[in-house]
């Protein structure tokens, strides 16, 4: 990595150092609240056509940048561009949520194949690649992928859910059956992943975002193992590139996870109490977070009081400013303008 | 309390005995799962109706202790029947959630009111009253109230949610607006409570079933204020009545719950990791919890190993079996009879 690389304030804050103004990106910060976005989407027929078409997807990514002057950009995908290269078609509903045809039993899994996955995948390496040519000198470009168990609970749900008793009670009666899934987009979640590195991506975020359901037998299982294994596949090729991963509600577990993937960040959400993870997790990894997105949708003095709160508590070791989960769509983008003054100290 | 009172097991656990074989009851345990559940709820019109017929309501919590010997029955009533009797009427509708007309403001609270708190709900109190004869002399009676923040998300809400946006904003952005809904809530549930013991309740559990979804400002003020309060209340006028908590998904907070609410007892969901739980709460209080219910859904071999690593890990100290979170209603009988088997030695 050379200095002009190193030199991003967010790839110093992820190797460990403790900057004065920590550097700041969004989660989802690449979305519906901006009307620029609103007016791309509004011309495209469906979500997936935004996230495989390169020239749309970098337009969408470096909006933010533009309007904010974000530390790191987001590659605009999603994380179902995974089973849907594996075979298990995604649509996207207008008003609702991902659909795909469920997988529940081992059988199931003949439809899924690794053969096309990069083939499928092209735009979004694609995008990634102009990403890493257009954006300024001095801004991070962010790969993701979804971690295998919350990618798993859409391919076995076949939607999204609220208590994903299908794919929990498929990993509890038949743990190997349930594995052989996981295990499939475990390897695709690492092939992707590194073609994002090899493409320009400079920082990699796993987003386990249904973690929190799991118990710490299945959070073992399905969360850290997987996560481990992706991390130690990326890493293997190219070491130096920081991982930051996002086990959303885990809690107590957020603990085990930084001792046993070998990430070298995580994302805290809203809930994770700031004194219990600057003590039990900021010595290990860098911490990434966690301003409650509704703080940030009605903004004024409740917002910044908690943005002080946050970097009061959290800024005393390696630290990137951050959601604890995805902007809310109908917050009004001068709330993030807010934000970003609080953040670089106004 | 006398003496045939404070043997029954189920109070012994909770007064922090340390018994060989714990007690057991299951969250639930009166519900769909059973046909003579079904047969009765098939012969009323609506779920309340079911709750304020004291008759029914006492039958149906009995079947589950004839069928298998619990140490504990609960009231069979509902969390909500408090808003229904604070004047905010609370409709069941078939197959789905329950139904209110949402408060979301300060002005909106004029509909409630505590002055026909005890008088709509003497039907409950009838039941706990005739409960408190019917039991066997050995099974304790439970009886219970949503916590605050809980009835105050359906409240506001106006049904079930998935993330409390209404409820959570306004906690956020208007505090002291939002505390008047807890405050009210509050009273109503203390005043509640003490008429369950009045008429025979030996136990209390507080459901604070949506606690997870706070984030550490807001379970302090709304989960742990308003349940401080209430056992407060409660303890000064029955100093003997032990009080179970369930800060359901609190995590690392359950800390704070056990040392700053009062309660004798907390129930721990099914995420909660059992060696942090032993070390961190149990010698302060009984814990009580936390086998998956689809775990007990899909019974087996899994089911049963899960019995016995609980058993290992939490039967070291004051200790009562039951489950993270409610029998699901596909639940076969037969499993639930051989979880009481395995919890009980077999």
């Amino acid at each position: 990595m050379n200095n002009t690389v190193s030199q991003k304030p967010f790839l110093r804050a992820l190797k460990g150092e403790n900057l004065k103004s920590p550097p700041l990106w969004l989660m989802r910060q690449a979305g519906r609240y901006l009307p620029e976005y609103r007016e791309i989407r509004g011309n495209v027929s469906g979500f997936l056509e935004l996230c495989y078409t390169p020239e749309l997807a970098v337009e969408v990514t470096l909006q933010p940048i533009r309007r904010y002057g974000f530390d790191a950009a987001i590659l605009f995908s999603d994380i179902l561009v995974v089973p849907d290269a594996l075979g298990q078609a995604v649509r996207f509903e207008e008003g609702e949520g991902p659909k795909l045809n469920p997988v529940r039993s081992v059988a199931d899994l003949d439809i899924l194949s690794l053969d096309r996955l990069h083939e499928h995948l092209a735009p979004v390496y694609e995008t990634v690649r102009r990403l890493s040519v257009e954006l300024p000198d001095e801004t991070a470009l962010i790969g993701f992928a979804g971690a295998p168990w919350t990618v798993a609970t859409y391919m076995v749900e076949g939607k999204g859910s609220r208590d994903f008793a299908n794919a929990r009670g498929w990993g509890l009666q038949d743990p190997e059956g349930f594995s052989k899934l996981i295990d499939l987009v475990t390897e695709a979640t690492a092939a992707y992943l590194c073609r994002q590195v090899e493409a320009g991506a400079e920082v990699l975020q796993i987003f386990d975002s249904w973690a929190g359901v799991l118990s710490e037998n299945e959070f073992e299982k399905w969360a850290i193992e997987p996560t481990a294994k992706i991390v130690s596949t990326v890493k293997a090729r190219y070491p130096d590139i920081p991982v930051i991963g996002f086990p959303r509600g885990a809690g107590i577990l957020y603990k085990r996870y930084v001792a046993e993937t070998g990430v070298d960040a995580v994302s805290l959400d809203s809930t994770m109490p700031l004194d219990w993870a600057a003590e039990n997790l900021q010595d290990k990894v860098a911490l990434q977070g966690n301003l409650d997105p509704l703080l940030l949708l009605g903004g004024g003095e409740p917002m910044d009081r908690e943005i002080r709160r946050i970097l009061d508590r959290l800024g005393k070791g390696p630290f990137i400013f951050n959601l604890g989960h995805g902007i809310i769509k109908e917050t009004p983008p001068e709330n993030v303008a807010r934000l970003v003054d609080v953040v670089r100290g106004g």
